[in-house]
């Protein structure tokens, strides 16, 4: 890395991530390659810009003419993909140097992750090749970059909807993961970025460019190995100063860094260290993909919040008595019915006083004309609470003639609290896994209007409270 | 509770479970009401025996005769259900007395759970009422039996097919949220109970009866509050003598136990002195919905097993990496490849030995001619690996061309290491959540052709490392 200000690094990767025009170079017309995948994908995602496919054979993809050559290209090109193999990778540097390529993709792999002495040598020579001829490379081993708003991405299939999460994977294939199981939740992203075995740009580089980037207001990262901890953590520690950073961190064990070194060359480190080390840096860590999708959501979806006391509606007894212990397990207080709630009660359903608490049970609620939206809307009027968690509770509705009904008016009730509540405010829905098309399409459509409407929603009961929990806790060190 | 005999004791619920006739006092016309639900319920389950709904009203209900009063009935009644309100319940006994009734259920709620002196006195008269009368309760404020295969629910959407997992319940809902959540993966009951406030028979006398019943090869429990420790612990331990045993306790903390008091009246514990009581007895304690499902499957679906080396196939570079960890976090070790499979490795894609490893990262093997399943197959031949684990890996592969081939024939690799291996396994396929039709059909597909070989499939990689882990230390202890 040269020595460069902040500013300058900010806007040397802003411009990798806009480029004017890419060419793809290992371009392919079979539709089971990655040569193909990366054109379709900018036709897909609308890019603007010149897209340049490369192929000695020549022809068509796609609709668009294949130049024989990378020096065949008229116009100037910004960015390039690589999809050849690596023992013509060289060659394609120093033609990237000549023509002012601002940076070099490789999905192009075969480097140090074989752990052959060859394939190290060679990723020597590549990163030396790049810094002689004036090019930045992201990877090698990787899938490179997803930015919606400029039409770019490596997967044809991931949301073309711009959002506010930055993320880094050292993995293309845990990218993948977390779009395609948070995207139904609403899991959007401002840019993100693959960047494999990072030999020249890194995890602190993209830390770094996050950090300072307008459009991303929560930063998430995976990260197996690091160039250079010191440096990381600087750039950890600066993102995480203005908006919240979270880790997850591969590599923690032995058979885990194992793994990582045939992955990704990386060298690992312990989990204890990197623990104290993120959490000193501010960062929150997390250890599974889904606490990651959950608390991505929650710090992109939900207001902050440092309060404790949560009220919560929609569930029956048990799973009311189960969701008080995980709270208190958790460290969140569930306290009785606040009294101005008791007293709404009273007045409303005489019959159901001082019988009422909170979790509120669903299932008391049956018949007497007060249901759990209503409440919610006390909860979120009342001082006395500082957390909503209200779930839609289908497993029981569908056991209702009117489900159809019951899920879009429970789901209206909820999406108004979610637009004017201040507190943090978390949705339970459950997953689609319905042999039944009506069912499937019933909490499909409830989830895309929940998730549509800006609400942060949760697959079960459980995840959700993990995610408020920490949550509270990370506003709670920030303010501290 | 009077002395008896075990054998006397399961002869008796025994013959609760298999009623040759059902009464339903408190039947209605209106679907959207317990007196519908419980009628449509026996129908749509196929229960055999006479059907009996009584309503003052009389007329018809889903095409049956409606007795106007229970003393009307014509024949012998065997067991009631009780949809009435409270002040009524007592004379609906002494009649079940004099009509020899086994039981009497009762939906029939606002007993000792509403907090309040009357209710608490009026559940009093309840049980001295029955014990006068000779009839056995299973309630009150609970919603009875689930029995597939004697053509008995209380629901209509349950699954109608017969599993191994006996379930005791305190609550109704949380019975609901297991079947529906459990079921799309292949959670089938032998027989369940809710039983509420258990003022009669209670938590002791089911768990004896499915410690017992040779219809159950697994039982799982979600207890509140418990009438009488020693009794219960004793159950507890002669049932998990024979079979394995999963415990969810409710009202382990203050909130906790506050919510359960207003659910089933029950006077919880804390969480510590049930965790060791419940361990030592010999059973599984989970603190979670999620966790509770995925361990009946487990021990419902895998092989014993006590070794912990695991083999994994099917995830990308990352998250290969995060389940290394995880499993060496949880206490299970992830070697290398074995030797033999090496060997294997090395004659058949020379090119791929030695970088290569365990967990097998499927992008590395992409376009090698070598899939994971057939490493799945060696892992499972291989002496040195004790636990299988396979990820479907959806997310990849939906972003190829010929996904609609990739997974089905992915499945059906895992299927037929299902059948043979002596292995504990677990597949990985995550929720249907999309918004396109012809996604969530073909995975909803892939889990019903999983589920219905009889593999145990988790929705994620974590659950399935987390429930391997359990159920590996489970037969350890058991060994021990």
């Amino acid at each position: 890395m040269t020595q460069q200000s902040p500013e300058d690094a900010f806007a040397r990767i802003d411009a990798i991530f806009r480029p004017r025009s890419v060419a793809v170079v290992g371009a392919s017309a079979n539709p089971d390659s990655p040569g193909y995948d990366y054109v379709k994908s900018l036709q897909d995602f609308g890019f603007r810009g010149g897209i340049y496919p490369v192929n000695p054979k020549g022809g068509e993809i796609l609709g668009l003419p294949v130049s024989a050559s990378f020096g065949e290209i008229r116009g100037d090109v910004d960015y390039v993909i690589s999809c050849i193999p690596s023992d013509h990778i060289l060659e394609l540097v120093r033609e990237c140097g000549e023509r002012n390529v601002k940076a070099l993709q490789l999905f192009t792999g075969r480097f140090s992750e074989t752990g052959r002495a060859e394939g190290a040598a060679l990723e020597r020579q590549l990163l030396q090749t790049a810094r002689d001829a004036g090019v930045r490379l992201i990877g090698p081993n990787c899938m490179g970059l997803l930015y919606p708003a400029h039409g770019i991405s490596f997967r044809g299939d991931m949301s073309r909807e711009a959002g506010n999460v930055g993320f880094l994977s050292q993995s293309g294939n845990l990218l993948f993961e977390i779009t395609h199981y948070g995207g139904p939740r609403g899991l959007r992203f401002s840019k993100a970025i693959s960047y494999g075995n990072g030999v020249d740009l890194d995890e602190s580089d993209f830390t770094s460019y996050f950090g300072a980037d307008p459009e991303t207001k929560v930063v998430g990262a995976y990260v197996e190995g690091v160039r250079d901890g010191r440096r990381f953590l600087d750039a950890l520690r600066r993102a995480a100063a203005g908006k919240p950073v979270v880790v997850l961190k591969g590599g923690r064990t032995g058979a885990g860094g194992r793994a990582a070194a045939s992955h990704t060359a990386a060298l690992a480190g312990t989990a204890a260290v990197w623990e104290a080390a993120l959490r000193q840096a501010g960062c929150l860590s997390v250890g599974t993909v889904e606490e990651l999708i959950d608390m991505l959501i929650a710090f992109s979806r939900m207001r902050p919040g440092t309060g404790t006391r949560l009220g919560m509606v929609g569930s029956g007894g048990g799973r009311s008595v189960l969701t008080a212990d995980l709270c208190e397990e958790l460290g969140l207080a569930v306290p009785p019915l606040p009294s101005d709630i008791e007293a709404k009660v009273a007045e409303r359903t005489p019959d159901l006083a001082g019988w009422l608490t909170n979790p509120v049970d669903q299932s008391i609620l049956a018949g007497s004309g007060l249901g759990g939206g209503r409440v919610l809307e006390w909860f979120d009027e009342s001082p006395e609470i500082d957390l909503l968690l209200a779930n839609m509770n289908e497993a029981w509705a569908f056991g209702r003639p009117n489900v159809e009904e019951i899920l879009p008016r429970v789901a209206d009730r909820f999406v108004g609290v979610g637009a004017r509540t201040k507190k943090p405010f978390a949705v339970v829905l459950g997953p689609s896994d319905y042999a039944e098309e009506d069912r499937w399409r019933l909490v499909s459509d409830m989830r895309e209007r929940l998730a549509g409407a800006g609400l942060a929603v949760y697959p079960s009961v459980e995840r959700a409270v993990h995610a408020l929990a920490a949550h509270t806790k990370y506003w709670q060190r920030r303010d501290s």
